[in-house]
């Protein structure tokens, strides 16, 4: 984590930078947040990122008094990264207890630096058993606060000796991986799973959809019997799966370089939002 | 919100209180809570409270270094209030960026006293259309800091002039109101939601139950249709039902009252643990 966080609209030492105990981000979980990389001292596809979120916010009923992508900026040009990750968090800030605040007052927002992940290295991946992904809520459309079934998605790959778990949705069709879109190459195409299964609009996904490498599908576990390549996608990076359970599977280094390249333009086009 | 918090051990003036950004319980939601019923000075049915807690924290992995139950005496003893309500909250403190954060380190602890609510006054309520309760993943039956669903349906609640909102779950049988029980009179019985169809396993529910007041069952909205009487019951108290959408419920005194009492004795009770 950098030594300095951006906070409500100013620059604060990470030691000093202060969340109320009361906020409801942390009391319930209450906001959205993005995860973008940052390379050559730039936020890869903010504004890709910013209409996330704002559909997000949109979603949980959330405002935010702050122009974002001005304060990413700011924050970006004091600390002038090289390589980074920058995570976005918008709360719904401190309100009186209980479930629904009415007019909402002030928002929590942060921005955190962190180290970039090292380059992506093949991983082995299972199907998680131990929770579903729920498509039938709004928040399987958006990247809110509440990472649990994620997190649980994750500690159960660690404890099965994997890197990650795929998971499936309350119908049983694949939704995505922990943290990442799930990218499946059966017969001459690259499928992943659709909005409507549980997957998150990932900017990834929306990059490689749009330049015709990767299309939409409803995928099964029996889909994943077929899968001649995996990749799992987010905005960190490619990372190509080696191994689903205990079969081997290859990789595909001419369809990286080609996603990787495809995910590379244009990092700062004003209208590269998601689909 | 109470002047002084109970935080990491030690007494806090709530301005000076600081949580620190990178906690996991704001980033992620990693953690779990409850909010337990002051009354005459004491936490009521904090062993329940703390059992319930205790297997949530075996969900989620979670490990904490204090005596939950001490620091929470401790808390109201300095502050000794009369009557209040009691939030205790344990998330998974600061880590590394990334889902999993292997061993963990430093939790963090919050307790935080506020204002007990006005006694309750009938309400009317809705279904929720918006959003669903997942039961098929383990945070439906522990109360983690992920309640953006509960938060979406109270919201709805209010979008559609009630005041809270009935949660189904992905199979569409009901399972719970947004932060309480369910309680259905049909016939002569007192039914509530079984734990496999996503309730949470309240104390207050846990209590009704053993005192033979209340029994488990499969309950749709086709049920409710059949509803003589509706209650929704949590730590803080029994709110009878007067209107369920357009429909006029009528209210029984009687079973108000007779369940009022099988939540208040006892509270103190070691063994008061949810089924």
């Amino acid at each position: 984590m950098s030594a300095r966080l951006w906070l409500n609209g100013a620059l604060v030492p990470a030691a000093a930078a202060r969340l109320d105990p009361a906020d409801r981000g942390f009391l319930l979980g209450d906001g959205v947040f993005e995860t973008i990389a940052v390379r050559d001292g730039r936020a890869w596809h903010l504004p890709a990122h910013l209409a996330r979120m704002a559909a997000g916010m949109a979603v949980l009923g959330l405002s935010c008094p702050w122009d974002i992508a001005a304060e990413a900026e700011a924050y970006l040009d004091a600390m002038r990264p090289d390589a980074a990750v920058l995570r976005i968090t918008l709360s719904r800030g401190v309100a009186a207890r209980g479930l629904w605040p009415g007019e909402m007052t002030r928002p929590s927002l942060v921005m955190q630096l962190s180290a970039p992940p090292p380059a992506p290295r093949p991983i082995r991946i299972v199907v998680c058993e131990r929770t579903q992904r729920n498509q039938n809520s709004p928040l399987s459309g958006i990247k809110s606060l509440n990472y649990l079934d994620n997190i649980l998605a994750r500690a159960e790959a660690v404890a099965r000796g994997a890197k990650d778990a795929l998971l499936c949705n309350t119908s049983g069709d694949l939704a995505c991986a922990s943290a990442a879109t799930l990218l499946v190459a059966v017969g001459d195409d690259w499928l992943t799973p659709r909005l409507a299964d549980g997957a998150l609009p990932g900017i990834t996904r929306g990059l490689l959809m749009r330049a015709g490498l990767v299309r939409e599908a409803r995928l099964t576990v029996a889909t994943l019997s077929q899968a001649k390549r995996i990749i799992l996608a987010n905005s960190l990076g490619l990372t190509p799966v080696e191994a689903l359970a205990a079969r081997a599977i290859g990789i595909d280094g001419e369809a990286l370089a080609r996603m990787t390249e495809a995910t590379r333009g244009d990092a700062r086009r004003r209208d590269g939002g998601p689909e």
